[in-house]
């Protein structure tokens, strides 16, 4: 009973091009720590209020984008009931992989979208995490942004229903909200949940196969959101759009780049989802005002630049 | 998958001693809405952000104090669940009532500190609820305290340790929190969740049967935290301790009075529960510093005003 | 001793094009009370934080526009150094406005911008102001975006170096903050203060004469920036740019227009200034990071739409 | 015109028992930076987003308390009209200190509360300051609590009303708020101003001369003063009152001691003062909700503990 199967976002990859710069922005600008190194080209990272291992992998490549996407499950049957599920009764490619530093087997599996989705249930506590003996809200203060922990990604491709079919059936989630497209026979995009949060992660339907939009990172409230673009102007970062509120998820939000030109959203605010509350229904007309509340109108940029 | 079992806080009856301030109190600062009256003892109401019929119930009565606490649950079998393990295990009086306006079946398990504990999955939707087709945050513009939902109530009885034991094993809660009694042979206090919250129940150690201590009410900030001050303090209401946080769930809070005398709390904050965080521990010396991050003691009338 | 001469933007008259939707704009939006009419024509306005009688005229007209910019004076002797000098000194055309409802003699300056400029400093307590004896921070809770004051003005026109010279020289401002052109031979905007606001006012060159950029209100804090941007969104006010903070000032800020194409803006923060503060010096190829902090570059409609 | 004579609180001597904690208080905690030292005995400490050379000096002793407290002035001419007028109309001790590292001139004033009242117009640029062209709000981050500069103090000593009497007519400050003896004959604090804030200092009527209440550092907002408060309680700074709003000044306040025993104070918001408003009145019995807003009942802390 009570949050079982999928908990959360715990395990992401992303390509880099620069690991002097990356660092600069993840860990002095965002706010994350260096758990270490894999081999000669990945970085471990992890946020301050996090208790697993490590949550963000930089690796270095000639471009930038989503290697894979994992979620922590509370136990091995959830996520062999996933797996057997995706191979025997969806056709999904399913693969597992062992060794990954802190890290207990990880399944993956490649879905419709082009995605490599993992699931693992077995990590070690993370050698700095958040206090558990009469606990301060935190031992060391956070610094830059501060960011808590990973939130969620928004992912592009291709077939998008089929993906977000396999989320719900599969995978367990439920759908938050979506977008119509104009004729109504399908969405735009999907946001989906497995926890109380407005979504872990949500489908963008789009020609190119494995993309991703953005990878988000949670903050605690609108005056952090405000502190985080106080130091994207201080250092020169790259805002994409915000601060600013999103209609869908409620989400208090702002987009920036990385230095190799991956998206990030620093996230906070949005609903408290529960499973028995209603979808939210967005239809194609609306679609500035669900991502950007108050301009109501979405930058090129924002539709275009994905990695 | 994912969030399964119980869901949350969601219906709760308290007694009070007068309608016309409890509404004022209720209504005008807190922020919430009549939905109705049952019979001519009885008033409901409900939060802007909630999508049930109603959550709190005033009762017209003699003495302040906890009629009963009901948590919404995803489905029958789960209550079925619950209600067979509590009577045959647990040997625990299981009563049903019917007729509830807006509810089906509620059925309610009367455990060891004295608590009437309630369950229930049907309830129709409110008539004015977050909107679902292209949403605004919110439609109307909240009001007072602009309070979004019921968040957890801190309940005080003897058999503090059986009843917790039942909503961990039978009601499928996890332990996120506790306070250890100075020999270490128990529990002061223990904060317990079924979701992602730091707690949807507090269950303390008090000689006194079916006490409540507080009901809290959630708000989204430390902002809210301040405006919600400012309306107690423009309306003379009493207040107990705060705004502060909790060491305990990190939790920003304001405890105050009702009119009647029930303690409130508008409640904001605190981190993100998953069931596989290890479970924090507090010691009896710590005890000031767990609920009253900052003065770090507890002031009396904490630990004596109960109804 | 102490603040001596003048003391603030305390009048202003803006011309709109339709009473009914403007009063929903700058009455139940922003949050001003209505304080009555003057004529069929013109309708009298303050904020809940404001003293003085009123603080803003709408007055029904053909085009959106501003017809006067006023300060409240400490006293008499301020305004008469002003108007004489003005005359005599920088021959501008000086007349006085009398009957004007709750005020004193109006005397006004016509600036070589175009702008008429006056000085007041007699002027009645408002009917509804702040408290006075045993004061709450508010009496009646602060409706829609709840501003509290007027704050400054962007003036825009032609000879911009000379008005300039105007307001420190002869009405005493400091320039707190100025943009070079680019070949260094003057500045493309200047901001002036005469009290401890980053600025009072600010004149930025433009061909055509009598323009305005935008009126401010003040707000609180960026919390109040985020609530009045809710309000915009869920009311489908036109948003300019913002949330957001400048980088000349420091203030957060949202720019969005009335109903009639006046820009409007929401302030709040910026430093305290102090006439013994070194003047801060931008130059022209920073224009976009000074005004703009986070994205560091103007939209089109910034520079072009003016009233 | 503008703002003339006083300025604002620029100096003041703080007396403390020990260096290596009263750094770690005011520079890690509070965020000051060291400046230099003044002999052996003697720190000289800045904020962030001061201008002058130093505004803190601690000085090592074996009590703790106020050495003296002094106003940054515009010109020459205000300290020798207050100088003299001191001197000859009240019969003030009048004394200069020079050679005080960074600064010109001191001109003290002792007046009847006991307390050394200084008043200084030449100062060096500090060596780090805030930025000048094309300035960032910050160039390296603010740390600890970020305090952004010194904001006021409430003074403590007999005769009262003569020290506020001076203040007013020959410092030239506004009485912004009063508390009324029950009788009606006096006050038992008042509040003055020099500029737009609050105060500047604040005159309590107490037996012993020379005391002092608090020396209060400003924030910029509710969010920094919870920022505060945790750090507050991550560190076991040992906290008076708050987080809380004043009723008298509006101000956003947490009470604090530094390990010598002096009481700060962090202090945002708060409205924005002009002397043409209105005096506010408190009669003595509310003198609880003038101070602590929100539980409108003084600590006995809070009327007994001075240095």
């Amino acid at each position: 009973m009570a949050l079982t199967g999928i908990l959360r976002t715990g395990l992401v990859q992303l390509r880099v091009l620069d690991f002097e710069e990356s660092l600069v922005h993840y860990r002095d600008r965002l706010g994350l720590s260096v758990v270490g190194k894999i081999g000669e080209d990945r970085i471990m990272l992890k946020s301050f209020d996090e208790f697993d291992h490590h949550s963000l992998v930089l690796r270095r490549a000639d471009s930038p984008g989503l290697d894979f996407f994992c979620f922590k499950s509370l136990d091995k049957q959830t996520i062999d009931n996933i797996a057997k599920k995706s191979k025997e009764e969806y056709g999904y490619p399913v693969d597992v992989m062992t060794g990954h530093p802190g890290f207990g087997e990880i399944t993956f599996v490649t879905v419709p979208t082009g995605h490599k989705i993992g699931f693992y249930w077995e990590v070690e506590l993370a050698a700095v995490h958040p206090m558990l003996v009469n606990p301060h809200p935190w031992d060391k203060e956070p610094h830059g942004m501060g960011v808590a922990c990973l939130d969620h990604a928004l992912l592009c491709g291709p077939n998008q229903g089929e993906t977000v079919r396999w989320f719900t059936d599969c995978v367990g989630m439920s759908i938050t909200e979506y977008i119509s497209t104009p004729e109504g026979d399908g969405h735009i995009c999907t946001w989906l949940s497995g926890n109380t949060r407005g979504h872990d992660v949500a489908i963008l339907s789009y020609p190119e196969p494995g993309k991703i939009h953005h990878l988000s990172f949670q903050l605690q409230s609108w005056d952090e959101i405000g502190r985080a673009a106080d130091i994207m102007g201080r250092y020169n970062i790259s805002v994409d759009a915000g601060p600013m509120r999103h209609g869908i998820t409620r989400g208090q939000t702002i987009y920036f780049f990385d230095p190799s030109g991956n998206r990030n959203e620093t996230y906070a605010g949005g609903y408290e989802y529960f499973p028995d509350h209603p979808t939210r229904q967005w239809s194609a007309d609306h679609v500035g005002e669900g991502i950007f509340y108050y301009s109501k109108e979405l930058n090129e940029r924002f539709l275009s630049v994905l990695t």
